[in-house]
């Protein structure tokens, strides 16, 4: 017998490191605890490389991901392919919460131009102020962008609407159309959940503020 | 303008990491493209340092985790915690399909024996034989850890019932009681998604087989 060589606590610590990667998996949103221990049970019992793959895959993501210096994006050099592709329409900016939404956006195909993510909207509940936000440079980039019109693809929540109020006053002095996507989105919702055809209509007709 | 910097190629290769990512996290059981999408981004937004323990503990999992020496349980040291045991009794081997199973009987703390982890169910279709499970190792557990009863706690399906006769006509001439929990495992049901009442009834009412 060897169970003297595997006192209790030893047990209990190695034990619960599977029970810790569960929970911190499970407090991730989109996941739960029992979506958690499938994904666990699974990659270990895996025959393949499954495991190694998502470990080296995650740390490339954690090395290499940062902002585009431009648009705010999710990026993997200075500056995102969006903002680097020059057959995007130059003139036009679309302002959008998260990175998520350029995706929805972008799989749409109902918008052409450049976009700028603001990183989160105005919350008095979650004390997120201006100054958390990348908006200062929605300023600058109409200068020096040479933008003509930008576009508030925010979400239709009370967040998303001061948000929009309070950019749309700061650039109240600038010579740029404003608009925003055509009635469309379904009031309270979340962009990326919106189906492509919603989203197509809504940039299709979006009207002048 | 750093647009030579930053060739389509690049972009394409850069950006494609991130729907790598996305998709390898899809395929796995309990995920999905919306659950993995969420998952991801929400790591990349975290301003704590989620990806970074997330990767170190599936780093840890990775390098440590393997099956118990004896029972063939996810393990951190030679023998399981349930192995080194010495309050556990010692005559009772609860043969079950997979690690999953064995947390799922603890939590319901209906047995207080150890277990036997075969790692799947002989099927056909999927071209399972006995040679790739951890079924020769019972034999032998029964002799040197004179075990008194052997239930078997295998899913009420084709493939499960296929399973146990193979084992228990491999343990006809061993000197041990043979036992199934009791009827209240529903037919064709998945032992981790039974509640912990149902697992219970079924272990108290267990029957000679």
């Amino acid at each position: 017998m060897s169970k003297t060589l595997f006192p209790p606590s030893l047990h209990e610590r190695n034990q619960s490191s599977l029970t810790n990667l569960i929970t911190s998996l499970a407090k991730i949103p989109g996941l739960g605890t029992r979506s958690a221990k499938r994904m666990v049970y699974h990659l270990l019992g895996a025959k393949d490389q499954s495991l190694n793959q998502l470990i080296d895959k995650l740390t490339y993501l954690r090395d290499h991901a940062r902002p585009c210096q431009r648009c705010f994006n999710i990026c993997f050099a200075e500056i995102c392919d969006i903002c680097a592709n020059p057959n995007r329409d130059q003139n036009l900016l679309c302002v959008v919460e998260k990175p998520q939404n350029v995706e929805a956006i972008e799989k749409s195909a109902a918008y052409h131009g450049r976009y700028h993510v603001i990183g989160g909207l105005l919350s008095v509940f979650d004390g997120i102020t201006p100054e958390d936000l990348n908006i200062e440079a929605i300023r600058r980039r109409i200068t020096e962008e040479n933008i003509k019109e930008v576009i508030f693809a925010l979400p239709a929540t009370q967040d998303g609407r001061t948000t929009l109020h309070m950019i749309t006053d700061m650039l109240l002095d600038m010579p740029v159309q404003i608009s925003i996507p055509a009635q469309g989105m379904p009031l309270g919702s979340d962009i990326d959940y919106l189906d492509q055809g919603t989203l197509m209509t809504a940039f299709k007709g979006r009207k002048p503020l």
